[in-house]
This record gives C-alpha cells, sequence and structure tokens, in this order.
C-alpha cells in the first residue's frame, strides 16, 4: 500500500489582516506549514494556528521565509548561506517556543516562497538550510522539492527528507516547476490535478509539459489552503488518493 | 557567604548597525542578557553572541523586547497581557533555536526596557510574561526588577527567580527606580556605586533618595556592557563585591 | 444652508494583505484619508488608492500613524512630541510624494487610531503634530476630533482646522468619545446614528451617555469603509443630510 | 574650466544606532545623499541631517533604498519595475516633507546600494527608476553610474542626469566598477585614487584593470563619508580637483 502526506500552508495572517484561509482544509490535510513572522504570521497568530493544528490533530513544521512582509517571502534576496542558516534556525526556533507551551513537538521544516525555491536550485544554500534544521534538532523532517538540491542537501547532512510534490502544477522535463510566469503553469481541471497526483504517488512518475515522462518521489503533496475552491480540492484530492489504496498520513 | 549574579545586555546590534558593546565584559559578568530581534539584535547577531557567551562560560539567557527597533524598545506600547505573552514565548523561542545548534541550554529570560519597566509595575502583564517563560520551560530562571510584579509573578508562577538590583542606578522610598528623567537617576561616583551594591548584596538595604532605608533582595546586579568605563566599572565592582565576601556566580 | 464633508480611511491593504474596503465607499464620501506605510499601506497600495480617489473626485488627504504595522497604529506608544513631529512630517511628504506623480494637491491630514486619540488629549504632541503639517504645508487643513487638543493646537497654529465627529459612536458629557471598551460605544440602529449626525451638523449639540447637551462643531464626519453594511450605512446617512438641507461637500 | 560635484552619503543612522559618519565631510563634499527610511534613516535622523546639510551649504538629494534595514539595502532583491517605481516615489516625497519643513528644495535623487547596481544594469527597473523621479519632479537631477542604464534612462525621460564615478574603485573594460568581491575593487593608495579622478574629470578616461581606455563621462564623484581616513581622503581629492583646474560644485 502506497503512503502520503497532504500538507498545507497555514497562519499566514498578521496582525489585523486576515488571509482567506480555509480553516477547514485541516480535515483534509495531514501536515500544516506554519509561517514563522519573516514572511507572514505573528506570535499571537502562531499560537491561535498551533491550537487550531493540535485540535484537528494535523502535524505541525516551521514554514520560515525571506524578510520581506510586504512581499510575503515572494521576491528573491541574495542573502549567503550563512544568513539563510540563521534565518531559518531563528524561524524554527520561535515556532518551537510556541510548540512548548502546548507541549507538542515539531514534525517538520518547509521554507516558504522565494526560500524554497532558492534552496532547490543553489546547492550551497540548500545546505545551509538542512544544516541549520539539522543544527537545531535532528529529527525533524526536511520538506523540500522532489529532486532539487534542498532535497538532496537534507539526505546528505542526514535529515528524514520528504520529496514534495504539487498538485495543481505542471512539470518540466528536468522536475522542476513550469514558472509561475508561463500560462501553463497551473492545472485548473480538477480530474487532471488529481490523476497527476495519483500517478506521481503510485508510479513515482509525472508527464512533462514538453510530453517527456519525469520520474520523481511523491512524499508530502502541497495543497493550497486559500482560495474559494480549495476545500473542495482537498477533499477531492484526498478522496481520489484513497480510492486508488493510497493511505493519507503524516510522517 | 553571601553569591550573586553580574549580568549585563548583549547582542543589541542589528545588520550593518554596531553598538559600542565591550565584549571583554564576558571577563567579569556571570550571565549575559541576549537581544532577540524584535527591539535589537538579528538572527546573525544573535548566533555570534551567543557563540561569544559561550567561550567565555558565561550563562545565557533571553532578553525579549518590544517589537520597536527605531525605539529600541524603550518606549512604552499599550499591549494586552496576550500579547506580551505571545512575544515572549516567540524570542525566547527564538533564541533557544540558536542555542540548540550550540548543544547549549538556555538560564534565564530578562525582559527589556520599556517591557521590564511596564511588567515591574502592570500585575497583569507581569503574570502573563511570567506564564509564558513558565509555559515554554519551567526551568528557566526569571530575572525581574527587586520587588517588582514581576518578579512577584515568577514567583507566583513557581519559577525560580532572580531579585535585580542596579549598581548605578539610584532608588526611592518604594523600591523603584528614580525616573531616568530625574538629575539624580545615575550615581556616577564609582565608589559610591560599589559601596550600594555591596550594602544591597550583604544586607539587603539601600538608602533611597529621601533617606529612606528600603529592603529588598539583590540576586542579581545589572551591569552596562556599553560606554567608555563599562568595562572598569564591572571589573571593579566585581572586585569589590569580592573583597566583602561576596562569591559572584551564576544561577 | 449647512455644509458637511463625509470622510473615510482608505488604502490600509499591504502588498498581499488586503483589507475588506469597500471601494464603492468614494461614491458617497467627499474626502479620503490614505495610509502613509507605518500603521498600514506601502508604497504600491498608496498609488493605487490615491488613483482611485482622484477617479472618483474625492479629495485626499494623509493619514499618518504610529510605527506599528503589526497593531495597526491602533496601540498608544509613548512618543516624544518631536517623535510626533517627525513621522508626520515624513508620511505626509510620502503621500505627497505620490500625488506629485498625478499632478494632484493633498487636501488634508488626519491622524490615525492611537496617535489621533493621543493627540486629541495630549496638548504637547497635538502641538507638534499641527505645528509638522503647518511646516510641510500651511494650506493643507488638520482634521481632529471635534473640541480636542488636536483641533485647537490646528487653530493655534493658523491651519485650517475641521472638526470631527462620528456618525456611529456615542459621546461623553465632556465631548469625548464613549471608549469602544464600553458597551454602548457603538450606535448600531442606522435611524439613531443618522439622526445624531444631522442634528450634530445643523444644531452643533450631541446627547451624551450621561443625558447631558453637549456643543460641538460638526465640519467632517467619519465613516467607515469597511464592514458589510458600510455602504448602506454611508449612503442612508449622506441622504439623511441632503434631506435635512446639509450640503455633503469637501472643504 | 572643468566642474565636477562631490557627493556623499549621509543620515544612515536609525534610532538607536549610530554609523560612524565624518559629520565634518561636509566641509569637502557638495551634494548629499540622504537615506530614506527604507535600508537606513528615519523621520529624525533625516531631520538632523537635512539641517546639518543646510547648515554646511550642500546640496540635498534623496537616497532612495530597498525595503531591508536589515542588510542595509545592499542585497539585490527581484522587485518588478513597478516596484521600484513605487518606492522611489513613496521615499524622495518623504525626503522632499522634511525638506518642505526647512523651505529647502532637492536637487537630486540617487539610487542606493543594490537598487543603485540593479539599475546599472536593468534597463527595465532603470526606466521605472528614472520615470519616478521626473513624475515627482521634472527639475530634479538623477545620479547613476557613469554610462549605465541608469544615466540612459535619466537622459531619456528627460531628467538633468549626473554620471557618477568613484574615486576609490578600479573599473572593468565594460566601464562597469570591479566587483567589491575582486581583491582590487578598491583602490587604497590615495595619491593614485586621486590621479584617476582628477583624469576621469579632465580627459573623461579611465584606465581598466584590464589595461584598456575607457572612456566615460565624470559630472559627480562618490566619496565615502565612513571610515577613519573619510575626512583625509575628502580633502585630499578635492585639493587635487582644484590644483588641476576642476572647479568642485554642486549642479
Amino acid at each position: 500500500m502506497f503512503r502520503v502526506d497532504l500538507n498545507c500552508d497555514l497562519g499566514e495572517s498578521f496582525g489585523r489582516y486576515q488571509l482567506g484561509e480555509q480553516k477547514d482544509i485541516l480535515k483534509y490535510v495531514t501536515s500544516a506549514n506554519v509561517a514563522c513572522g519573516f514572511h507572514a504570521g505573528d506570535p499571537t497568530v502562531m499560537r491561535e494556528t498551533v491550537k487550531l493544528a493540535i485540535e484537528n490533530g494535523v502535524k505541525i513544521g516551521a514554514h520560515p521565509g525571506l524578510p520581506d512582509l510586504n512581499g510575503f517571502g515572494r521576491r528573491e534576496m541574495k542573502i549567503t548561506p550563512q544568513e539563510g542558516y540563521d534565518m531559518v534556525v531563528y524561524q524554527i526556533g520561535a515556532l518551537q517556543g510556541v510548540l512548548s507551551t502546548f507541549n507538542e513537538t515539531m514534525q517538520h521544516v518547509k521554507p516558504h516562497g522565494a526560500l524554497y525555491n532558492m534552496a532547490a536550485r543553489d546547492r550551497e544554500l540548500a545546505e545551509a538550510i538542512a544544516q541549520a534544521v539539522y543544527d537545531v534538532n535532528p529529527s525533524l523532517v526536511l520538506f523540500g522539492l522532489a529532486s532539487s538540491e534542498l532535497a538532496k542537501a537534507g539526505e546528505k547532512v542526514g535529515l528524514r527528507t520528504a520529496h514534495e510534490v504539487f498538485a495543481d502544477r505542471t512539470y518540466q522535463t528536468d522536475g522542476s516547476l513550469t514558472s509561475r510566469i508561463q500560462a501553463d503553469a497551473l492545472i485548473t481541471d480538477t480530474d487532471k490535478a488529481a490523476a497527476q497526483v495519483v500517478r506521481m504517488v503510485t508510479e513515482g512518475k509525472v508527464t512533462s509539459q514538453q510530453g517527456t515522462e519525469v520520474e520523481l518521489q511523491a512524499d508530502t503533496i502541497c495543497i493550497h489552503g486559500d482560495g474559494a475552491h480549495a476545500l473542495d480540492f482537498a477533499k477531492f484530492v484526498k478522496s481520489q488518493l484513497e480510492a486508488n489504496a493510497v493511505q493519507v498520513v503524516a510522517f
């Protein structure tokens, strides 16, 4: 029987600013990536988010990002590997502080946005981030784009590493995601998206936009928690996975 | 034999901005309060500061402040007790993250600036902060102004609590520090300052600006780490304490 | 014939964070207070907001706030009058920069949230803010709570000053607003709110929560632009004013 | 007779954080670039800096940077041209606000750090920044690296544009500065630096690190205001220019 984790981002509000997150998404996912105050989130939002995740039995991870609230951590910044190391350590620690007040442990770390993308292709940064996770707590799981430098760095440093795939994104021949600038970056057809996910999990393959077969390891699937159809989509993807004998569980 | 701790603030630089800290102060103090990124400090400065403290055998504590870098955490803000709780949890966690990468444990927590002063007189805020420290890790020591609401809240919640006195500040009849707005807030005569400290530690008494005798408990002494004479003063205070049979040690 | 201005806050989004503002509110108000990046707003949001206001023929003012994005400028901070002066100058200037790119002039300045409330009762801060507005541009109109220290300071320094009243808030005998902590701070009955507004404008009087008659000058009325019923309420208040021979116009 | 402007960065302190600026540098330069609160500076520092520049008869310009205080605006960020436009408009406006309180006009705009470097080679960003300057005030002078995309964009949009050269940096064959990562990026020999500057101003030429002759236009020379030898160097460069019949004046 196959197993896969479903993860989504959470806790991206800030002060009076609320993002349109669907809290009910927690009924369908098994892991939540909690923003840590750099690209989104604040200490109060983090506490409320952690509480909600615990109540729903969802595993919790840190979602460290670049220090760019205005850009939501989506604008690449030329940071050094050492700066990447330091900001990841800080953010994991901050969330661990919140978790401690609930006597709860952290499951994983998944970098956010531009930090995630930069670490997918920049080996030095990837290794600095993996080292940061390992140095804070070697029993944490590192989430990185399947086949990316980040996933490789996690394995190299000795972390349990989850290769992440995306339900609603298309892929290129080299295994990278089609850039969001491209018109065909997103899969809007729900059936198609679910079929792609099921195949990635059960066969370890995806068909690229170039028509080639790409091999990848699908340990966890990224589900978006915001937007009008987020809940329906999460529910559908989960049911399709289960209908294909895939067990949806955290690590 | 009497015992007392000497503490100083550390790690208050930020990015390219350096404060005029005397690193050699670590030769004379036994505890360092490390800024956690809200009023001062950043992830890189925190790592460098922790490394330095460890190398000098000085115990490390978190120095959480208000989210006001421009005001250096010295401007009071009307935060709720819950906000105080949340920001203290977050900052302790962030520093604990850094300490984990050194396999080092945290000794204490001392709120900074306006947060320290507000918690000294506001019972609700004091109890929220003490609870935050306890909830993250009940073995932490809480540093609060001697006889203040914060020190009381620490004892009430069951934390080991260190009553803090100041070497170079004058006191009022009610045990509070003379406001910095007053001309006589600071003791500039080194001999006088040292004598006051020795008496506070060995007799548990200080003479207020009103000429009254004030009883207080002196578990830890705050020493300033910046300024031209910081090193000389720290050295002199330490030697005077030791000359009066006071052992200078951390908790 | 009586005249009054209707104003509302605008441009309070930040990066990816959107506040639930009803853009159609611009059809009913005559002045918009644009956030300037300290408590809310950012350079891009400011440009978009100014464009929208111009398209709707609504006069534009600066809405400077405390440097506290996380608290939305609603937490009082102990700033000095000089700091208040400086932060108001900066924020007016920033918005004026945006307006220059549209060849548009600024009509007014209305401090936001805690800065507004602090300036309503603290004469020194009020005078510093009024001076800041005057020094940047003496032809600006200053908006302050009716009868407050801020309104008085505006008149004293020689600025055209608009006494502001609130449509949906109750008043105290001393002319201050009932604190939002009180249960009866808000008027939820639309007819009652409109009647209070009409009377304030046409008679210069309001009945306090203590049953006393309070005299005040109503030059501009604050209308909230967010919330489900904002549009209906603005439309209703405007129609009731006009039905009572009050001309709704900017300055 | 030749003419050239000497400019230096100023007002880079922030709250309690002071940079080691030599205020006396204002005796030797003719234009000052004042930080505007994004990469450095704050409203209070800006007022103090503007006052100082006026007292010294030095012309004032805005020095807008990326929103990255922790990185001092030196880390490149992938911003869109529109974001670049908006943040430049905002920062020019903010400084203009401060200048208005002194009844003083702004002379120029010089982007800072990574924004300056990105605009030197990215035409779209350069044109957005030039347009921003023009839209706020078409009589402003734009400072950009000599022969760069930014200088070209300034000329194209119709701004008076100052080609900037560096006294203590070496050049490449294509007219770009040698990257600071290279060992030979800086000219530490004062005589050599002064000679290079004099030649750039009087002959419009510089010898690159590759030994080739590079033509460039030297309208303004960047002088560093911090560091131990800043004052001596500024004084020496100025005297060498004057000894070679170059008049040192602002625009």
